[in-house]
């Protein structure tokens, strides 16, 4: 059991859209460090708990690093990803591009709301709540996507963890109490509006002096 | 000017997050660290690039690092933002409450599609491209959303740079090319399902070995 660092984890993703992008065989940590807004030190030692040390002067070979990264993030496999929410939100992960093609199968989309049940987002029908457990069972979701309004998040994240789903997807403004044992993350689509307003308010700040 | 790392500012929404979530007047740099799930010794030292170095053993005081990261975040006053591409993740953007909150107020939304303009979303009107020029100037929007499809985003973040908005979110999954003085940052929505991957990968691993 290697043990890489979160914040490396957390980076792991970053790398590999830069990898992915990018269409030299070989990259310079400096390069991609400069993609992945990180300085190149940190580039070096996040790929040295991968075991990947590029060769000097001439980098890291792009197809290896890419797949080791892939392997490290375990999307060497694909995940069934479920969706409790048929929002406006909800809808849109759920036609989201991206998601098949990294490894994620978006398989199953669930509301409460019985005008939604039966309507078709891409090639699925939403089901109702109700279908959920045995859904869990019989397609094996991995990963539980949280897209309701914050007052029904609580009880989504009650019914995938009844369900045996240990890790969590949470888009809902609200924070979920689950057992120690699954996993859950926050997903906040303020955190980049932040990161705009940081470097905007240093250029307005640039300007004005 | 304080050169604050880009990896620091990366966490700083984080922090802020995790700051207004915690209800003790006080917090450690242990529990900051547990909570941002990154180790302590970064966020004492990330939390010192702001000038905050907490008080041993009692931390830091919460509304005033609270107050301090928002500052440095540019929260403290507020940005006009516009989205272009109202389909469902911008509409999903446009209802989404956590923006007005930060400091983020949603002032335009922008559509090519006849079929959608003049359509209510919450408080505002859809309104056609040909009007976002004019919008810019008079309503000043500071951030742009771009959440149309791949093949309209280049389109839409040139339409931007025309009308002088030097802070692009993108969420089209597509590298926009803009003029160096402009910021743009892309969100990929799957980033976080690839971290729920690789923790979900080690405990199959646990459990497998």
């Amino acid at each position: 059991m290697k043990g890489i660092p979160p914040a490396t984890v957390q980076r792991l993703p970053i790398y590999l859209r830069c990898l992915r992008e990018f269409e030299a065989p070989t990259i310079s940590s400096e390069r991609l460090a400069e993609l992945a807004r990180v300085n190149s030190a940190k580039v070096r030692k996040d790929l040295s708990f991968l075991g990947s040390y590029g060769t000097r002067g001439v980098g890291y070979d792009v197809d290896h690093l890419t797949h080791q990264v892939s392997r490290e993030l375990g999307l060497t496999k694909d995940w069934a990803v479920c969706i409790v929410g048929m929002g406006n939100l909800g809808n849109a992960l759920a036609r989201y591009g991206g998601f098949g093609e990294r490894g994620f199968d978006v398989l199953g989309l669930f509301d409460s709301d019985a005008g939604k049940v039966g309507r078709k987002v891409g090639n699925l029908r939403i089901e109702p709540l109700g279908a959920f457990a045995k859904a869990v069972k019989s397609r094996g979701f991995s990963i539980g996507v949280i897209t309701t309004p914050a007052s029904a998040a609580q009880e989504s994240a009650d019914r995938m963890v009844k369900a045996g789903i240990t890790s969590i997807l949470n888009f809902a403004p609200i924070v979920l109490s689950v057992p120690e044992e699954v996993d859950v993350r926050r997903v906040d689509l303020s955190t980049e509006l932040q990161i705009c307003s940081f470097y905007l308010s240093r250029s307005a700040g640039k300007r004005a002096s």
